[in-house]
């Protein structure tokens, strides 16, 4: 285990209001890098009209597709952080998306196009200290 | 894109629990309104033994029904927002439930009843200033 | 329903990082009394090579089992508390893990083994006042 004290209280909060057509990881990519935010987590909800999901393949260390049919679906969850790595944003951030049905999928987002909307509460943390095993 | 600074920090936290019978939706807008919450985030786990959920149907602005069998569920994930229009609270709210079996489904939520308790996290977030296209 | 209001602003936060082998109720458990954290929310995302799920069962106020296969999965979302009763940790967490075909499944996490990684951000919040009925 690791951990990291991000300090005390939270730094600025946003609600980022993405719309029609945006792209969820170049949208919270270029807000962070836009509001200078360098370490923060986030929720939201919202919809998406197409999605790529990717799992987690421990032997090769890459993202293995997730098929998923090409519809509109709910975000029932989406969360993550965004933190920087030499300078380049890097959003981490997984979903669970639902069908007309009810029926529900996810993975590890990729890319999601939004419609109509997703609402993501985003709060900047104080910079990370240097990580130390615990 | 739209985002709004929700301010510097958070304002007041709180565990809000609700009890068995308690309906979700009533119960958040009753508890925003009663303690002059103007914007929060919430996120939930608990149990739900009823509850009504919705598909948001991108052509007709609206809710289709999600079909869901009537039973005591688990609330995997609850989350969504509290924002004000004209003085009514307005609860957004997603969900993802889990069965017996662990199976899960999810949707927007309408109506959930609570069983045997639903423990929400709800953060006070500074009141939003005017949205901004970005 | 019951509120407790957990005071002004958050007191600190982190970002926990799981590592391969970690098991989760541990080791939030041993952060928490580290730390002498007395009341925290979290969020995390990540993988597992293995997990325990369980539901909650009204009746026998215990948790039934829930079959899952062992399997690598994604942690798509895990949410919950920590409090102390009489100076014991006590981590409720509900989670959504992902399989390799997009497919869900999800319950009350009993035991999960981390691999590669679970990163929790998880933020302290002010000692929570007695519970008021409201």
């Amino acid at each position: 285990m690791q951990s990291r004290l991000l300090g005390e209280g939270l730094l600025r909060s946003w609600f980022v209001t993405l719309e029609p057509g945006d792209e969820v990881m170049e949208g919270l990519s270029s807000f962070a890098v836009r509001e200078s935010i360098d370490v923060a987590s986030f929720t939201a909800i919202g919809g998406l009209e197409a999605a790529s999901l990717g799992f987690y393949n421990v032997q090769t260390k890459g993202f293995d597709d997730v098929k998923l049919d090409p519809e509109q679906v709910e975000v029932l969850s989406l969360m993550g952080e965004i933190t920087f790595d030499e300078g380049n944003p890097w959003v981490h951030a997984h979903v669970v998306v639902g069908r007309r049905n009810g029926t529900t999928s996810g993975g590890h987002l990729l890319r999601g196009i939004v419609q109509p909307i997703l609402i993501v509460t985003l709060n900047e943390l104080p910079h990370a200290l240097e990580p130390h095993h615990v």
